[in-house]
């Protein structure tokens, strides 16, 4: 694959993820990852200080269908969406199947009655199985920059 | 056309429309349509429960035309410009030289005095003309998150 | 250097530029210019109006180097970060290695105790070196939508 369709390719992959999302089709989430994968939301200075966990903290492919459920079922919040908009992808390297990209995004929250706010801001960085199609996460780490992490965050970014 | 061109003339076509109603130039607006098309504003639940309608609703480029023309001559609003913020198109499919594609957008209002806000989020669904160049609109829909539709939406998204 | 290279490079430049500042690395930032250019942050409607100075101004490298120089030892200010979403890069024409383009952005100012809003909207205007790599600009001119511009503009965008 020449490195213009692998480009194409990743910013389909990331783009299709935040409209996975964005249309609270949260069921198909999981499957934007690998099986053996990792998905952390973390902030800018706990990525910076090394800390490998995060406020959202997923070590496999089951943990985010776990999550999904859970938010289904069991979790109470008022009812919202996001709407991401993305910037550029950034390919960083890719060496024997994987890619390493980041990009950076702006979500906005819609709350049920409609209500709009600048939500969170961020960076993706991604290591990516681009050794198949479809492509799939091994690890999407979403860095936010702020730590104000709102309590409403239930929904994966 | 190959893939690869087919995706940055559909780029090119999204983002000069958006300059085009960012930098004030609503005369040439229409131009951006096929003369048999359609242009609705919506927002995600009407959209979503098939309404075929919306806030405004163009079906035909003397419509457009129209809808400038009277913004221009007739209504009285604050003077206001928008800033759009495009993310990635998604080519979902390309047959019988029409693309269907999906893109998300931001839209910061600045009034008159320089104050600047958060003005609509949303999605544009659009049926594209490729079978000759420059590409046009056949439809553009734009699904905006909320529902709050502000009473200044006076120019088109 | 074919077209879509052209292109996926000058947005390769644009992202890097926006990252670099958006990570604090300020001292890298005038190696985005060529010795001999023009930086500066102007509003709309004083470009419009053909002046050809801003609220930053810099003519040659060595003053963009002076200004982050500045802006470390000198200038007194609360400590914030921006978060650039940039939208599509559009070229608008190329001629004896150089290539002209425009983007829009937004940027979010994230301040330190995490408070973040919405701080500038814009466009970039630049003249870029494409006859040798990496890409340089010989020109960019940030063009604000807002005059409202924020005595917090110290660092650039």
């Amino acid at each position: 694959m020449d490195d213009i369709a692998l480009r194409l390719g990743i910013g389909d992959l990331c783009a299709a993820y935040a409209d996975c999302i964005d249309d609270d089709r949260l069921e198909e989430w999981p499957d934007f990852f690998a099986g053996d994968c990792r998905y952390l939301v973390t902030d800018r200075e706990s990525h910076q200080a090394g800390l490998r966990h995060g406020v959202i903290y997923c070590a496999s492919r089951g943990m985010l269908i776990d999550r999904v459920t859970t938010l289904r079922r069991v979790l109470m919040f008022e009812a919202h969406r996001y709407r991401h908009v993305l910037g550029p992808v950034r390919l960083d390297r890719v060496a024997d199947g994987v890619a390493e990209a980041r990009s950076n995004f702006i979500a906005c929250r819609i709350m049920h009655d409609g209500e709009t706010s600048l939500f969170a801001t961020g960076r993706y960085l991604d290591r990516i199985d681009v050794s198949r199609t479809p492509f799939r996460f091994f690890e999407r780490a979403v860095v936010l920059d702020s730590r104000k992490i709102d309590t409403l965050l239930v929904i994966p970014l």
